[in-house]
């Protein structure tokens, strides 16, 4: 077993550091949970981070959080974070340590802080000039440390497991909730600490629909099924998507498929640094319209993983505008699907780390369809 | 069994006219997911709900969303909206609707929408005034109606029959980690589609923390054992704690327990209409005071319950300004507690629906401290 590297606070901060560096800010208060917790490893639901040049980063948390910040700092389990103890409401807590550390001009996460929590602390600061910022974080957190690679590797692997072991947990006689079920259950066995969104088992007309939630339908034979999950491990999220079909399928649903899994592969093939992210969609779509699929593909290819199940890059048309160029440390899911109202849809995921020179497919595992 | 009632759309709708009434707007965006649910049904993770008067509430959504939407109203699943299919932007969706239909002065949820969407909205939008609006959907949902008060119901008596299980859970020789797993079977077990939060077990000094999570700590001989978990039904969360020790509890443990098994009976005992909601953090508050834990209660006695795990009515201190004045249709927690920092904490907590003259408790299950 490999030994897990510690999360690079410093580097992380440094990072931010420079990208704040440009901007007429003497400090930056983190809201998003998710910029909280990779920059400081804190996972509670409440709190702010407040990054100053030159200083530990200061976290105001309430007292429902301080002895347990307290003690993960002592166990190394967060960032050491000076720890700064709200008594009633946030914003005041906020008032009284800007005004401390005479903090004036103050960038703030326009993408995360609310018009009306703005509102909230522009009333009790009132000598400080609010800048907004975006992205500042979130530029930061696309591309994945090693700390962040190790662990997302080992996510894969263990959703992969989960997929191998799909012809045991959907048959016939079961409904798709009873599927969902029976995968979460294995999701959990395999290590992760919760699913990372709720599980789709699709049949039927059902798969038609990306984005459907498991129904008490029971298979029925001709169906097909998509079946999409994922799993949380130490904070981090992988997603994966699989077909199966009950009987043999029809030649129809069978170029479905095959449309898909062509599609799937022209993507997964493309991925490499320096490219737009939108080369990668079109690989898959060119593939799809050749098919007669072009319309019935009604989303992007796919979506960035890391602390979110969906965060940047966003693996779609260039939509006007630049598309994001691919860089190695990138980890994003390639998930092709072409959905046929009322007969049915076929998806395929896995979730893949940018290289040097290609990508590495971080949830290996069978992508054929699986006749129940 | 009763049959369930289907909830009242046009109702919620009406109540939310009349809300905005007093307002100089022509229309309504609700962009909070959780408001988009309660007056519609439609739970798509993105999607824009524009109300307008005298029209059916006009619903936004992408290609992902259309085909099963369109499903859900012919089965009178959810609210019969108008849908609006978004090409590419939601903004740019928002813009041409707007347009169309010649609203100028247009709400906003200022608690939902982000200071760079409110920017977004505004670059495509030119001519809109744009107005902040504040807690109008938010108001409506606090008292709830007789579908929501249904599933509730359900929802209260289905969780207290897995706290009833609890003896079978919890035992020695198993780890934090593996009871919450185990008792998360249960919730899925019991018939809810997903647990209401991550379920907490905090054992020994763990128990001291109010919102820890499991870890792989096994249970230890005189250790308290919180045990607090919630599951969601038809899209309603309910939240139950009990508390467990192994072996016999010392004198300082069960005096501990008792303070807050009485701090929860009197502050069940307050809930009636019309009384602030601060009196009945009081009642608690003063029992746990007068045994001398009244430092050691860091939070606040509840929160409402409903399509959020965490929604209003606060029921902690009056903190300064006016207190909410309780009202029957109300549903929240009681779950006072007392935390002793290295030693342990306690828990109990129950949810209450506001009644004429009291409040029927919906998570009715043995507050027992359970011995393992």
């Amino acid at each position: 077993m490999p030994s897990f590297s510690r999360p690079d606070w410093s580097g992380r901060f440094n990072r931010l550091e420079r990208a704040c560096a440009d901007l007429p800010v003497d400090a930056l208060v983190c809201s998003s949970p998710v910029s909280i917790r990779y920059l400081s490893g804190f996972a509670g639901s409440a709190g702010l981070l407040v990054l100053v040049p030159n200083r530990p980063p200061i976290l105001l948390v309430d007292g429902r959080y301080a002895a347990s910040v307290a003690d993960d700092i002592a166990a190394d389990r967060i960032a050491p974070v000076t720890i700064e103890l709200v008594e009633r409401r946030y914003e005041g807590g906020l008032a009284t340590l800007l005004d401390r550390l005479h903090l004036t001009t103050v960038g703030f996460e326009a993408a995360h802080v609310t018009v009306a929590a703005l509102e909230a602390w522009k009333k009790v600061t009132p000598a400080t000039q609010w800048r907004a910022t975006e992205q500042l974080v979130e530029r930061l957190r696309i591309i994945k440390d090693d700390a962040e690679q190790q662990i997302l590797r080992r996510a894969g692997r263990l959703l992969a497991g989960v997929a191998r072991a799909l012809p045991e947990l959907v048959s016939t006689g079961l409904t798709e909730r009873g599927i969902a079920s029976a995968i979460d259950d294995a999701i959990e066995r395999a290590g992760f600490s919760a699913p990372a969104f709720t599980t789709i088992v699709a049949s039927g007309p059902h798969s038609a629909h990306p984005h459907a939630r498991p129904t008490d339908r029971e298979l029925r034979a001709g169906d097909l099924v998509v079946l999409d999950f994922g799993g949380v491990l130490d904070g981090y999220c992988v997603d994966l998507t699989r077909m199966a079909v009950v009987g043999q399928p029809t030649a129809d649903a069978f170029a479905l498929y095959a449309a898909v899994r062509d599609a799937h592969r022209a993507a997964v093939d493309t991925v490499r640094p320096g490219i737009p992210a939108s080369a990668i969609d079109a690989a898959a779509r060119d593939v799809l319209t050749s098919r007669g699929f072009g319309d019935a593909f009604v989303h992007a290819t796919g979506h960035g993983l890391g602390l979110e199940v969906h965060e940047d890059p966003r693996i779609g048309r260039a939509d006007g505008g630049d598309s994001e160029r691919i860089e190695r440390g990138m980890v994003f899911t390639i998930e092709p699907g072409a959905y046929v109202s009322q007969r049915g849809g076929v998806r395929l995921e896995d979730d893949v780390l940018v290289t040097t020179d290609g990508c590495e497919v971080l949830t290996d595992a069978p992508r054929d369809l699986l006749v129940v």
